[in-house]
């Protein structure tokens, strides 16, 4: 159960999945990888995130689509995926400058699998950490990338832990953030790592709660939000493109303003069915464009959006980090 | 003053402009042509309303960009302002079937004022009143796109006139709304067309307002809404695509789902100043991207469109249509 | 067979289809409605030329796609067209002035075949003539649209007849042109409407014919080039994008120059299945990414391109328009 | 001078500008670091080249845009490109498995002169050199990148170095080319790194040359090329669109198909102005659209990108790799 549900509230009307994460999409996996060190000026509070498909994306890739509602960002990867409409690669997610580590350890990851691949399209999103931790020490590597990925799990932890460990999100610490909603027999899942907007930006299930006790944080860096949606339904390149675009619609609602420095990347793909490598022909039985629950899920994408982002923040723990400034986290009681 | 505040209501933290409307931008005037007629399975309940640029824009056309949510509509004139960046002409928001002799109305106009002109790009957006009005009919006709642009004035009203006199948004009743931001010395206005959603999609500043009382309509057309945001503020055209993104954030607020069915269109265009035809040189001094000031209309966008679309559903009537379908205005007394 | 295999010319190693025509992809029909009127200031070259795929649309849309190379253009329809992935309509080709009026013909069309229709997207290509023929009085009305989508054929007439009627591309008479690759089972067709570039930008099968007999015509109206490409080859409308970016390779083959006041549109579909309006599920099995046989299609669209534009010259024969303006024909010597 | 106007050929019909190079776009500078180590099966033929903008890009951004033809590519750093308008690095080519290691140095170069900078947008482009070069054990290294950059100078070397070292096109060896076109007091220049196509695409000044007695290479990665176009003229970041956009033209001359496994990616920067970091206002005084040094920039841009392509072939020479495979020259004597 996310943070959000476990604190009690519940966003829009369709049900969550039974672990309101992005695995009840069966066979997608989150993992992390958290780095905590030093202290002062050279204190390091980053990470890597994994979100990670079942089945092997290489040999099989998953019908995908990308939405950019802002593109002040570093990710990799999503011409390919928005021209071919096929994710090849695990996803991850980490600060702004060990984005390219980050991808050089999905193409190491691949080619441990595949040894005679001679091109991998790697799909890393990020986040600009440097108000809490020192990013332009790059602490992030390979390596790190490398054991997100080892330690992917179904059982998705939230908060303060792999790229969310130094997010900032309204003024508030924030971190990972993962839901899922019911639509028929499918289920549509989101991970977001929220880190934009300002307090006055914020927006609770709709509300503007009271924070005038919490300490503001004004940091300079532009701030990013970033999400990944899969589902289990079949659904065309193209419309996991209007998924994608949904997911934006849940940013919104929570209050992301998509400032001028922000990348706004959202990625979606299916479990639906596959694109397998070197096919003579492509045989898909997609949703059609009128069906009732296509438009439950892109309505599930939006509310899994605004879920996980608001359970980010509630799943988040005050930290101090560079320079002994501290992020506090959202109380409860402020939005009870 | 526009219906929403009429009410006593305010949507964000940014103060309206004077006349809480588009209009508020120096210049920019809102013109209806409303057509009521007949009864039974022939009602007409459809119109046409304009949003008229000040100046000549044909001859010194205003920077300007789109943003198209969810492309499930025929708006025409829009492929060239991306792509050129520059709006030429006034814009129309009309009905569906309407919307190409409402270009024409457009071209009419055009060529009145430079008869010499051999290639006009009208803008017109449209939404679909079938549910009310008889569209199939076409009641609409170049003669009514043109008598809406005579009309146009500083006082812009709103509710079920032009455009609006068919539409349905949320399942309630719905018409133009308008509504302005201002930002440092700048301002920036909206004009809204909503009708999409459904009950359950509906948020009113954030909340779910108990309609129980008010009865239910359910459609069968795909449903639409197209904003028109204008400012004064001296913005590049791709600067005006951030506005107009930043539109759909609004409209995301008031819980559009941007159906697939749904033609979410957002033109934006400034009045800062102008590039004339034919010029050898293009001069322009726009605001920082990194201008705090820009960071302000960008969320001005968002909360002006919040704002009209809301004011837009505040200010219509109760009307019956085709076939004595009703369509009920939301009760002020739900949202108090 | 159209004018470049008469003249005994090739264009490419891809085999034409029997006619050399976009009829080749079986049920393609092809219609004309000629306008050629008055004389002095008065005079109208002009036309519409109807591309009409086969079965019923708007009951069962085709796969489809659009690519816009330069986008100053009043195209109409597209934006459905590119976000949906579906046509719902024959397609005309007209004059700048006249597209708006060819939209609203395609409308009616379509409404006396689905009399409960509410929403239509119709889709028009334009290029100016107004070098030759009297654009700004607007000649062209619904009912010519809907003739020359009554006098559809398998039969393609090319040169000065319909849309090409005015045309002038190179400082040369143009007019329609078609052509067709056969690649293994399939069919790729185009049919072009070439409108644009300066006598130096023009090259014949790569060279540089000499025309220096030729009077040179120079317009102030921006040219412009639009094209359609029909397959029967069942692609997903991700691939008819690739299908018709390939097209515009072949334009620039011609020596297309896409100049800032071009409106360069190339609009692709599908015969090979039916995307039925409504259908819960919709099933397609598609050609695989990599498969050769794509790789060709997307050769023979360049080919079918270029062909088509050489072919609309070669047919086109000297015109005297308005204001006793001369556009002389390229004459098969000098490319012999 | 390039190989193309060594060996006495011209392309177009605008001049070259004194060096034939990007160079001639005062400030630019290309500099390249080849690896060629080992035999057999570990063979490596591969490098980086780097495109270096004049000044201090970091503190002040150039104008900026992209186009992708094709988007099978693993790039980085457009969609920020894209989206703001402007390039804050310089750019680096490379093979498709060492673009984050480049993206990687491209970061540190950033640092080294911006020690307090958080975020950087490394651009690089990539094509695959896995024919000839064993790309899987991943050989370029961040060093190389800085090497590249560190070897950067107005003489710019063409053929088989830097990252046009493994690089094959139309089956012949290829490698880096260069070009530069004058237009009014303006340049225009363009690199290219051709790695496309099959032989009976090429086109050699619109021929096809007879090239029966060069061995064939038939190889199983997708090719790709990239091109680096640079101006001194003064244009909006919608104008390098533009400019992007006619690269794509030229490319299409020399036969590029654009197959579904190839990334074809083109961007431009102007050196005219600057978007200096962080200030309140921007001023630029650029080309108006309609003005015609604007339109020969535009060709300018198709031409330099096709004589870059052809200069890289005419400067490549026949290179032996990978498990003893060889790439065979374009013999001047085919051509001439």
């Amino acid at each position: 159960m996310n943070a959000l549900r476990k604190a009690g509230f519940a966003v829009g009307e369709l049900p969550p999945g039974p672990g309101c994460a992005i695995s009840d999409v069966p066979g997608v996996q989150v993992g992390h990888c958290t780095l905590r060190e030093g202290d002062g000026p050279r204190t390091v509070r980053t990470g890597v995130t994994c979100v990670l498909p079942p089945g092997d994306p290489y040999a099989e890739p998953l019908p995908a689509s990308v939405f950019v509602l802002h593109g002040y960002g570093k990710a990799t990867g999503l011409w390919q995926v928005a021209h071919m409409g096929a994710l090849e690669t695990p996803i991850l997610l980490t600060n702004t400058l060990g984005a390219f580590r980050c991808a050089d350890a999905v193409v190491s990851w691949t080619l441990d699998r595949h040894r005679h691949a001679r091109s991998v399209n790697p799909v890393v999103l990020e986040c600009n950490d440097g108000f809490l931790s020192m990013i332009e020490s790059r602490p992030v590597t390979e390596s790190h990338g490398l054991q997100a990925l080892s330690a992917a799990t179904a059982g998705v932890v939230e908060g303060c832990v792999g790229a969310g460990t130094g997010m900032v999100a309204y003024e508030l610490k924030s971190g990972v953030g993962t839901a899922s909603c019911s639509v028929d027999s499918w289920t549509v899942g989101a991970v977001a790592l929220p880190n934009m907007g300002r307090r006055e930006d914020f927006r609770f299930l709709g509300t503007r709660p009271d924070l005038s006790a919490v300490p503001r944080v004004r940091r300079e860096e532009g701030g990013s939000v970033v999400v990944v949606l899969a589902t289990d339904a079949p659904l065309s390149s193209r419309q996991l493109d209007f998924l994608a675009r949904r997911g934006a619609l849940g940013l919104a609602r929570t209050g992301a303003p998509a400032d001028t420095g922000s990348g706004d990347f959202l990625v979606a793909f299916s479990t639906g069915y596959r694109l397998p490598r070197g096919e003579a022909r492509s045989r898909a039985e997609v949703l059609g464009d009128e069906n009732e629950v296509l438009r439950g899920l892109l309505r599930g994408a939006a509310q899994a959006a605004e879920e996980a982002v608001l359970s980010a923040l509630l799943a988040a723990e005050t930290t101090t980090g560079r320079d002994g400034r501290t992020a506090y986290a959202l109380p409860w009681a402020a939005v009870g």
